[in-house]
């Protein structure tokens, strides 16, 4: 029997894909000179392969949570809804994409090739058909997938189903990096930090992510209200999936969560400058006077500063927070005759949540001016 | 060609269903004598009609939310994934069932018969074969809800799309009603209200409902963290589906919503004492003098309160707001020489979030032991 | 007996003004085209009237609060403390004053002329000398702040205790008007807001004001975590003294609590255009299709949007509200072919959080490109 | 010349004392057998010495914060503002009790003697005339306030200004231990923790506390809304002065600060168990069988929980938290057959916050029963 109901659904139709009336959250990291900043995350799942949400869910909520830039990586090799679902691997992406399109949301195609470790879990970003990852050799399967030009990712190197007691680099890894078959490494993943990631990324010269790896509605995984779910940041040229693809391949990134930053030096460094804003008031600090320097922090990353060697001619605060969207105080004491002779104060602080290895973190020298 | 990934996937079964680790919200809405207060949501849909969450989603919601119950209900004859996903009306309860047992949720088998006005969107509740209600003719599809025991509401009586110009009561309602297919109406739907459903409860003897009807998840529609999805608040001689049941057909339920009640006085006055705590100082109330009276609100409820007649020998708060668990104070200040007499004052304040039709409220009476 | 402990305090001395650690909130209310908007409060107490609080507390509140400027205006004629506490009118400006100046904020000499209606409380600002205003007649006390070259402001004129039934403007204040010696009022007082302040505003050009007139703890008073404390928002050359000055003079202020405006028309307007950046995407609007217009609101200003014109040749949302550092998408809809050849599209919306007069709201156009 | 407006002023005079329309917090810390938990802070300070706040605004913070019992604590030999404010010691707490009694708040008449270490600073409460307190000796004045009947407690024993390099117990306080003018000891001071005083508290029978010494408004030193400031938890036998006393002399108290507890095991154990409810689902657990127990938190202790000794024939969550408010679950998973036979299962956590000595934590036992 077949049942027509034609007329009272066009009321639905609207409301289909776009949650009206939801607003954007706005994410306050800032541009780096000469690129944008752009948020990213690469690694979803959706009722297509193991997640539990439609495609344009992952859409909906990237609006949402003020990113610029997904991409839905549903397994090729696992589908345990494939009983009540059956479509192919592209269908994910097809569904997602007119919504993305709508909400000028950057929509990259992805799969993630789900094997046992080595070489573990791959995602390939950038692929034009995701059936044809579907081969019984891993090594097939990847090459198909840098034939379609993919961008590729080890993801969450450090998971205990797969490394459960150290976290491994396999000879299988380095015979993809030698190949051109491996790209960038998950340096957190979901709520997992691996911090041989870094390391491996610094000494292989492999791409930082942080990925979600969501399999859940993702405010089911996040507080997305109070902090950000995980981002991979792209400096990018321009705000478009080729722009991203080219901050890819050269390695422009840096992955943040839970108000952790790693990535290379230059970009973390342009970061934190482009985040504060130094207030500095007039006349030079003198002996046995106390001065005030604020330091206005306009992004939501909240930078812990620690002072790593005295300053020359006086004394300064040693540890300070400075809170997302607020002004924080450093207190200048002058201990020397000569500090008001300087022409400028030089502090160097280590940012505690600012990584560059996984044992370094990053070092920045705040000048005061000091006429 | 088939591909057998056995082993490594072992690792995803655990995490198939309960996501770890969460932690459950308490609603703290107490009980009434002789009942318990379940809190519960009885419309909501999956990717099985025209939502966008696996079934298991809205199990993991309930529990994350604080719920007692829920019941899925899908649209029998809207069901726009199909092309994707084709399972039959019953497989969003089988596939929730298991984890609803696991987290001690009730879940309720429910379908939702959806046709043009009228008689508009049932929800039948407490059936036990979706399938059947696919039915060319709606009072066929109905009557079978009915001989499979179910209890039947009328959802979002007022929604625009159906009842574009004037919410009515049409003729096919009032003959379900009059052959005992009709039990309940939803009062608050989504993020609507229905000032006619409440009237219509109280003159035809139906029960009110607080639903949420979520098509995605539910944190992209309700922001939970700061106040609760609509809720029917059940009043229940037991934990249990059947004591559900029983109180639906009774009556015994209010509708929650953006923290206003709907439903019967005495359940609405019996709620409001059961949730604060008076505290009285010693002593009688003199003329010209002052005694503050405190109200404890343990309860997730704000009660906003504005006096109704003036105090007998005394003047009293005449507007105030009884925040959740926070302790109020109302002044009372003696005007009258009689009032130190008086072994007992009383308070009278309309509760002007507590509706008891669509334009009475909740009246309480505070007494106040004066010795 | 006098007893000497010099040694040990020395510890205490630093600590006594400032709370070292704490942070200032960004206040994010943008600057409009010329002048610097700089976040004032010209009304509040200390325990040298009948505040609660030691003037260094106004100046720190005011840090923390990312306040620009402050006045406290201590009572001339009302000193409850005055068995405890012995000194000068000035007193409280002595103690605040080394604090605002290390911590850079303008501290604005002041006292509050309490006497009974009429002419009711005025405020003086600028003043140089406050022991002068103690006069038994009050237009002695006023002339003598004028003859200062103070800034005189009527406070909280719908105050019940002073006017019961009506907010009635009196003789004295035509009196005091055209003797140039009164110059303000509060449109904002407290928590109280006065409508009839507006309209002479407007017709008698005097500058609006929002205070608070605290006399505890600020945090006593308001939740300055999730909305600020009643804002006099001075449009100012430069941040000093004599900028305030001069804009107070030349009526450039917005009166602001509570999250809504009250202020000339072209200082709002300026505001609003100066809070939100509109994202158009490539492309004109055609006949039946629809387009996503964005509005992005880097303020802490939450604007209310009602349509006070249909669109030509366009539907569009009719109903928003711009949240606060969030993104808000308006829906524009094609209804005519004519739309397509639109140059550009014009929607009127009325802000209605901001008032130009007791019952008159801020229009704003938004002019969309349609190229 | 002396200026009279008696009449205006008549309209201050009912709001000078209490913010009325504010509520109180109410602490979740439940009692335990036996006794009441009152929430207490015997530390802090007000203009009529270091303060920054009028006496009346201790009561009225201490009643929004939802304490039991506060002392105003002033210090006798150190009064900075003594140029301004001409009054005795007795002065504050003269000013301060009208209040308390109206807001039903203890107020505990106290006072800091001020000196330089040994013997540092000490707390008197239940003096009965400060006055009396201001010795040139300090032994004499120790003696004055223990003749009183005081109580008297070592504030802040760690605090760097006069205990630079090591926290030490010097002679004199042995000495005032040995002629019983020593009872109490500060774990916690203002944002401070002295894990030395909490091994002094054990060790010499000394009662544990954990106050706030505010000096400025409560809430420009602690976010009292999503946390609390630092609370003395007295087990007293009535919520009473005389219940106090008795409970502190009879050491039954615990320090809570920054959702850390210090106090006797017993008392730590009796709180942990009267905070959280087990939820135990029917029938036993069977090898390879997964069980999930719930743990309701109904407290505003957050505690924190890792396993110390493996289950006796079943795996269970190693490390989790309670949050507050919230429900938590664990996981039990038998792994081997005589699990079902045993009739209790019993499982031993650590409680990572709940310190019974400087470097040992709190046991707790939860008894699963296993019919």
């Amino acid at each position: 029997m077949k049942i027509r109901f034609l007329l009272i659904f066009i009321y639905f139709i609207c409301s289909l894909s776009f949650t009206y009336g939801q607003s954007r959250k706005i994410i306050y990291i800032p541009d780096i000179p000469g690129y944008k900043t752009l948020k990213c995350d690469f690694h979803m799942h959706t009722v297509f392969s193991d997640g539990t949400v439609w495609p344009t869910v992952r859409v909906n909520e990237a609006w949402r949570d003020g990113l610029d830039a997904i991409s839905i990586t549903d397994h090729i090799e696992y589908r345990p809804h494939s009983k009540d679902i059956v479509s192919d691997h592209n269908r994910s992406y097809e569904i997602a994409e007119p919504l993305a399109d709508n909400l000028n949301i950057l929509l990259i195609k992805g799969a993630e090739i789900t094997r046992s470790m080595p070489p573990g879990h791959l995602n390939c970003l950038f692929i034009k058909n995701a059936n044809l990852l579907e081969r019984e050799n891993v090594m097939d399967a990847i090459r198909e997938a840098r034939d379609q030009g993919a961008f590729i990712l080890w993801n969450h190197p450090g998971w205990k189903a797969q490394q459960p007691d150290t976290t491994l680099w396999w000879d299988q890894h380095t015979e993809l990096l030698n190949k051109d078959l491996l790209h960038g490494i998950e340096v957190f993943n979901e709520k997992e930090y691996y911090p041989e990631a870094i390391d491996w990324a610094v000494g292989k010269k492999l791409t930082m992510f942080s990925n979600s790896d969501v399999h859940s509605p993702v405010s089911m995984l996040y507080d997305t209200d109070n902090s950000t779910r995980p981002l991979t940041l792209v400096f990018s040229r321009s705000r478009t999936k080729g722009g991203i693809r080219e901050a890819l391949f050269s390695r422009r990134t840096a992955a943040f969560f839970n108000n952790t930053l790693a990535g290379p030096a230059e970009l973390l460094e342009a970061l934190f400058f482009a985040s504060v804003k130094l207030n500095n008031p007039q006349g030079p600090l003198k002996n046995g006077e106390t001065k005030y320097i604020t330091i206005e922090n306009n992004s939501d990353i909240e930078y812990q500063l620690e002072l790593v060697q005295p300053g020359i001619g006086f004394d300064v605060t040693e540890n300070t927070v400075l809170r997302a969207h607020r002004v924080t105080a450093l207190e200048l004491r002058g201990n020397s005759e000569q500090v008001a002779s300087n022409g400028e104060l030089k502090i160097y602080y280590k940012v505690n949540n600012a990584l560059v290895s996984s044992d370094a973190n990053l070092i920045i020298t705040l000048r005061i001016s000091n006429n």
